[in-house]
């Protein structure tokens, strides 16, 4: 079978350069197009990430001699697409927020779909916003969208903020089996990649906490409702619950966000063996279509007291599953866990990637 | 004036080398009767300590020639007291729990006051859990304890676990300002000093999250509510609120502790500003009568998003404030803040020496 | 082909699980018995580490059903091999020096070949301690030892120090080039995991250095002596060069040793230009042999001026390559460059492994 | 007495802030005037630096409400200097190199003596990199550099880099003792905080070790030879020895760097116990007259072997001390020890408060 091109804007930066490096050996997509800042554009990709490829894995040869485009010039992704290089974007653009939403805008107007980490369209109604285990019938939208703006086979479709990856999947499922999930306190321990580079200065994080993380409580506490929301008129519609209380922290660790949770259910309450069972238990779409990104099991339940941790666990099942553990009562709710995720693989570039496979075998791309 | 002489047990140990080095120069008590197991037994201390001083403070000179006592023998202190070189011993003993509350019981029937860090009294009924600025009155249990068991001047009080520290004395001061707080949700970044030595390995922590520490979540939740509690017929009777849920987890920091704080009032509830505001006027019975360990402000409020830091703040005021910040509405209670205090001076040796200074304003040793 | 049945030694230590983990999907060998200290004796392998596991790579299933054997007891293996469950053994024994030597001789005795990870008998003289790169021909000494002590198909060959891993390929092929090193000043940086489990307390290495390591600077100051000697007489002669002076410091990195190389060379002295070209071309009989854990290239020659680092470089090539960078001139010698490998795959289970393979393809075990 | 006003030019960048810190509770100086950037020109201090305090130590409510002249304008300093609040300034200037030195020569110009952490003006001849104990005579050049210059009171002089005053000063002792130093070999493990704010990255250094440090071995290994120079004609002759061969690495530590020497001697060999004893002896110009910022004892000898460490070490004496161990043989050379200092403090702000008593004392400044 011959594989999918893709692009990848943004590409020279660190999400951008997960993209690549996980995309090195995926069996239906190769990078085939490259954007980046002008800075970079007309090198090969090789030298303009040279000495500042900051990931243990590494690209294909192929990919390294790709000459980068100015990402900002939308027609250069058409050329591409025109000659077969490019059936669509992943989006890791760092610029500001107004600017990638115009941009993405520009590229879906031009006939190009943009499966995008940013957040700039996460609250634009029509654009679905993916984990696709939770919310694939969600992709319902981009029709809507299309038609709506007038575009042809171009669309934008993004996945969530990387902290709530660790008990989204977990809330998701009990709410799947009949348990309302009411209210919820996290309290999130997140690694410095989430941060990108240079991120976080080595002087604020050796040895220290970092109890504050700049918008990301609002999107730990927003976002999963409209993941849980409904397709209804010409968009998503909020879901009302679970109220949401999040206290983000930067620590000392490389990649892994770790959350500490308590939950309320609503009238139904699960006891926490049945927790146990049905998050062991948990499968959707991508398991059962069997898309290459997918772990195995969503959801890896520990029963050990000290894990998951996020330098053991985080790289569970190609970094990801989501591992869970120490579930127990809660004397405040009702039951209480910890999670743990990869921010990088399962919160960026991987979960993004796992959404271009659920859009692919839904028809949206390729 | 002459200092009075004190004794430490355990004084080998983590929280033993912290009271070392904290009394060397302390301006009311000289430490000058150590002891420690068999094993340091017989040697001058500075012996006993060659190459197992962990801390960055060192001890006097002085202290390095006392002679290690066999803390097992109670009768080395006696005679130590007689001589006039013991008029209390702290304890940091690190032994079974049954063992410790039996020789800490046998020192206070020899008449020796035992001001203690271990666990294992803290929910003996008579023995006050004492947070100097918190509930300095629990000290009239002591006459009781001293009735009821037939001892003459010894008796026992302790001070609760390190975890709570970060909240407890913040809790205090709202709720004495009126404001009652019936639900809690707290999540501990722990340093791993807090483990004592060697403690946690560094293969478990470097680069990692451990969301588990044995025993300190019960603690956390439990203590509060002796410490809040009333002194009734011959004890101590626990409050019933707050009911909180801890989440307590150990990071890569060498000292102070942090905690995320939910909580939910009572029917009255303060404004954010309300909040800082008691916070910053709080002052109690230590700072009325200026001890020389009481932190000028037991609460130090800061305004920037991204404070407290442990490594920052920890060491505030003598390393004996608590500093908060990041105060603001939640949105599944009512209020909720951040909080660090450093957790082997303010959390265990510097605590225990404030309590004795208290004990002896209130004429209880000295 | 039926995969040949190995024993690992000590397998529910920190080695010992390396070797369990790496020997997973082996295409040679298979892990059929496991021996450990009577604790663990008679239990299933995986209730043997349960809450023990320390790495992120895990065990098969049919590994963790093994029953474990108690090391002491050899009559175990021997029976073991008698039923074709255990071709060899691996040790990762960790006991006193003077105790695994003896056992080591007992199993050998007992007519099962031991690869040893512990330095028991490394100054043994006709026990090879072979880099399967540098000194495979040191296998000439095995038909020696077996005569000279009555031994029947049962031998004992060892590996270096994890520290000197990092130096000790760069300079063979130096050397093997032509090139004498005369004298060499080494400065180690090295992690955490080489110290075992629980190893160096965190207390002491968080946000901190420690400029001593009991031992091993020692070790890597003759060891590569041996490694560089000649087969002579009965057993391994000394080689007379480099003289090395080595500065081992243990830092806050998880895995992977670096090394800070200053070098003088003899009469011949090399261009910093063939320096590395002898380095990037440099093979060996694994690399000829294509035995299954060999790196394809021994050493990985980079010129960026920030690498090799531990993090990112360490694991290269199934963590079995050496990578060098900052090959400049020295002021004070001739050259001087950087050095880093994985010290508990390369610098352990994964060098004894490559050590069975050499030893298998030249017909001493399997 | 009344305090010296001082100015603090870069007051609002890493090295300034330390200058603050440190000058805040100062016997004889007093910071009565600081200079930024245009972007703080014109706020109050405290406003300037709010968010961006790096240091737990603070600063005095009064430097607080200084406002905040424009560095690159010298006439402020001037009018500072005119109304008694600036007799001279401290640079900690954070620009490029060439603007740094034109900018210092225009203060010096201007009449206001300019004592400097920055290194541009190392390699001018006539200007003198000071330690104040070993080479405070090179303070002899100053009134050659006015002179030359035309300058009235205004003069340069700087520090050299706080890589090298972990042996820099041990290396003095042994030679002002007559034992020549002809050669050694460095090892540095230097500390984030060296870098400045932000700095290093954290993603490049949590768990990691970067063996690159741009411009830091030139600068280790050159100059030693003009602090060891002698005054000579208009300016500093190097010295000839010791010949040092530099690796400067980067570890995940906040403050302290270590350094481990190998060195060669002369013909005249001291034995360890001579070294020792000439260390633990060493006294120099600031102990002798007793200066505010001089440790006691410059050069500490532990001889614990695992010491000394950054984290517990740093800090000895005001953090003002050099403190050495592991003296022993080197099988290479003749000598080699672990040397360690703090690096913000005598390796930068402290150093340069040192030279500046070091210059008040001897008339220059004051």
């Amino acid at each position: 079978m011959r594989k999918i091109p893709v692009g990848v804007l943004g590409a020279t930066g660190m999400v951008g350069q997960n993209y690549i490096a996980l995309l090195s050996d995926h069996p239906w997509f190769e990078p085939r197009f490259v954007a980046a800042s002008p800075r970079s554009a007309g090198k090969p990709y090789k030298e303009a990430v040279a000495g500042r490829w900051h990931l243990e894995k590494t690209y294909k040869a192929a990919t390294g001699e790709l000459v980068v485009a100015d990402a900002n010039d939308v027609s250069t992704a058409v050329e591409a697409s025109k000659r077969g290089d490019c059936a669509f974007v992943f989006s890791a653009l760092e610029m500001g927020k107004d600017e990638i939403k115009a941009l993405e805008e520009a590229y879906a107007a031009a006939g190009i779909p943009v499966i995008s980490n940013a957040s700039a369209h996460r609250w634009t109604p029509d654009v679905p916003m993916l984990i696709a285990e939770v919310n694939p019938h969600h992709t319902d939208v981009i029709p809507l969208q299309q038609k709506a703006r007038g575009w042809g086979k171009g669309f934008i479709a993004v996945k969530p903020n990387c902290s709530i990856q660790s008990y989204m999947t977990p809330f998701y499922a009990l709410i799947e089996a009949g348990f309302e999930i009411r209210r919820a306190v996290v309290a999130t321990l997140q690694a410095v990649s989430g941060a990108g580079y240079p991120g976080v200065a080595s002087l604020d994080i050796i040895g220290n906490v970092v109890p504050f993380i700049g918008g990301e409580e609002e999107k730990s506490e927003k976002e999963p409702l409209k993941i849980l929301g409904a397709v209804s008129g010409g968009g998503i519609a909020n879901a009302e619950f679970p109220r949401i209380a999040a206290h983000c922290n930067r620590v000392p660790v490389v990649d892994g966000h770790t959350a500490c949770v308590s939950m309320e259910f609503g009238e139904k309450k699960p006891s926490i063996e049945e927790i146990k069972r049905i998050w062991r238990n948990f499968k959707a779409l991508p398991q059962e279509m069997n898309l290459p990104f997918a772990p195995v099991q969503p959801i890896i339940v520990r029963d050990e007291d000290n894990r998951p941790q996020p330098r053991k666990d985080g790289g569970a099942d190609k970094a990801m599953a989501v591992t869970v553990g120490r579930v127990r009562p809660c004397p405040v709710f009702d039951a209480r866990f910890v999670g743990c995720s990869h921010n990088t693989v399962r919160g960026a570039a991987g979960g993004g990637i796992l959404n271009a496979e659920l859009l692919k075998v839904k028809g949206y791309v390729g």
